[in-house]
């Protein structure tokens, strides 16, 4: 079992990529992981921009990324790039909050033209933040996610069947990190 | 003579980005051009991050950009990228909130290791909100802003006079933008 | 009137990207421009490949580029970025090849998933090598190009507008370019 | 012990990116890894620009990759991205011939102003490929390989220390992919 930090970088308050990482996290449980949800927005807005690192929910959003084995990294795709609501926390971080963990990155948009930010603007941020182990990520038609009534979600087929692999892909890859600890106390 | 408007994504209230800034500005100045100073960091924070396209500090940094020739878009180097402060202004703006202009973009930082999140990370953003021109932008080493006790600035010899040849080749490309209307008038 | 190159970087003897780069030379020729067509396929391999600067297809090249007063530059994505041989001829360009040079830069692809190659992974290259103005580049899937028997060129609709737009843009840019040698002389 | 194939991308037949690789591999040899080298500049230019997919060369270039467990990748950089030589042997090898594989990005450069190179320009170029893990890479600067005259290879003591870190964690990622397999037969 792992710890899995379950970041969305939305601004919105009925994000889609929100509720994507949410529905995620519940499969990642599935598999035994104790998952943490963090929605970027919740934290305050002065902190983020203000770099004002000793506030307590930046304080606490650091201890977060340190307890985690595993980071899911949820942004929407805004001019070709990751959020700047992500980015601000992202800042406020140590230089290698990622060391030695396992992410995941996913992105959400209105178009395929922007599947590429993922490789080309999220990860090596992420590789920046000194990650252990980056696995593919995958990117999410916003159309191909729909909310119920219920803030339910339910994903294109196509859609679903390639998340639960690239999930399962990142669970793995948890578990590999564990076994060398697990190795050590046999 | 052009309008341009000179932007500072640092979220640091004695930033050495913004006071390049500032320097640079007298120089564009001098050239005859209008320059209007952004500080992100003056923007309502909650507006920012919270997407509140309906704010007085978003509608009149919108109308800032709208009204402006070029831009010069400075931006700490953080986790090998543009700060999540100028990102989230960026994310806020219209779509192609930089089309028909002519942009000069400038990345300040601790190490030379950092040099090419301009050109990868910055530019894409740049050139996805439909900027016409984006000149060579330039790399400026923390170490090489001196700032006196009075907020003035000194420059390293070297980097002084790349940066002036810089803001000279920004200003001719916003002068090249404006000689057909000129033409036309005449 | 401007001296263009225009640059295929496809290996392939019936490429689309050559073919729609010759059917753009027309009108770029049609706006009085002189296009040379430089198809980087037709040099030799072994001198490109084995940085053979003295060899005379690549002093050729190099004159080419040296003469130009705008690149068109062409290429397939292949593996999420520009192709190998197109890598292959920038490499043996001298370092500021593209300085004081209006660049348009175009790609083909089977998926719109790669349109972000253009601003992530080429733009990047030729800002490198001191281009003045790279202008806002366009992605063309392949199945917008048909060939014909007679290896005429027949672009999707659409794609024949945005590429009018795209090729007009560099055109203008090219005779901005060229305005204050003309002022000067006048 | 896994299989490593290790790919220099220098065309320079005294290439410090190849001797840096072939003195790595020694290390990589001593941890129980069978090493094999490829250096690409040695395969048919004509076959690589051609993207002749059956030419022996190409074909043994592929086998060689589908056998590797784990791939070492090394690129000079230039005009601030990986090699063409690099890239046309990547463009001639199946659109996932790193599924499933450990990677290691290496890159040699003068000036630490390209070091975001191997992030920005190598990293999705491998990820595209389908690369399972692409582990922190590392940037040498020339300066810092003195080649003796037997073509031994001495580092700089800090670079020395850091590639030895770097080519230890890839081991062990190595190592970590190949221990579900030993539980399995367990």
């Amino acid at each position: 079992m792992a710890t899995v930090l379950s970041v969305s970088g939305s601004p919105s308050p009925t994000s889609r990529t929100a509720r994507l990482l949410r529905h995620l996290d519940t499969r990642l449980v599935d598999q035994g992981h104790q998952v943490v949800p963090l929605d970027v927005r919740t934290l305050s807005a002065q902190a983020l921009l203000g770099a004002d690192f000793g506030h307590p929910d930046i304080v606490r959003a650091a201890e977060l990324f340190a307890r985690a084995d595993g980071v899911v990294i949820g942004t929407p795709v805004y001019k070709a790039a990751y959020s700047g609501l992500l980015k601000s926390l992202l800042d406020v971080l140590p230089q290698y909050a990622l060391a030695g963990k396992t992410v995941l990155p996913l992105a959400t948009g209105g178009s395929t033209a922007h599947v590429l930010a993922i490789d080309y603007a999220l990860r090596p941020v992420l590789s920046s933040m000194g990650a252990d182990h980056i696995v593919q990520g995958w990117f999410v038609l916003d159309r191909h996610i729909t909310v119920g009534a219920d803030d339910s979600v339910v994903l294109e087929p196509g859609t679903a069947d390639s998340l639960g692999r690239i999930v399962d892909t990142f669970s793995e890859a948890l578990a590999g990190r564990h076994r060398p600890l697990l190795a050590a106390a046999g």
